[in-house]
């Protein structure tokens, strides 16, 4: 099965990243954008049928490796959940 | 209104971001793990009141700077659209 890990900062956590871009689109003529947030997409693919035990296994991947928890927040979509 | 971009390597693409953390969570007892992705998500937040239009100009930022279309593709959800 397919989840996929959204990683953002959490809110009030400068983005250097993101205000480049801003700042970019802005000189580019995208005079609209009023802000920018960058996160990490992550896609994995386990082998685990069971969309409940794949969510708990992925929240400890990201737990232990995937996400910085003082900076960043996540969030969990299994592909094959309905 | 808000625009999120969700770009990802394209399939045939070498990700060795994504290569490095299949292999860290295989050494941390994530088995389960065949494939790892990265891609990147980013939030707009736009002076836009028209979803379609809004889709349309988020469109042009990701041709012109956010996305380097040669490798990635891109897609675009708008927060309020229904």
């Amino acid at each position: 099965m397919q989840a996929i890990v959204n990683i953002s900062l959490k809110e009030g956590v400068l983005d250097p990243q993101g205000r480049a871009i801003a700042r970019s689109l802005g000189d580019l003529g995208f005079s609209e954008v009023n802000d920018v947030r960058v996160g990490k997409q992550i896609l994995l693919d386990v082998d685990e049928t069971d969309p409940a035990r794949l969510r708990q296994r992925v929240a400890r991947m990201c737990e232990t490796l995937l996400s910085n928890t003082v900076i960043e927040d996540y969030s969990i979509d299994i592909a094959d959940e309905t």
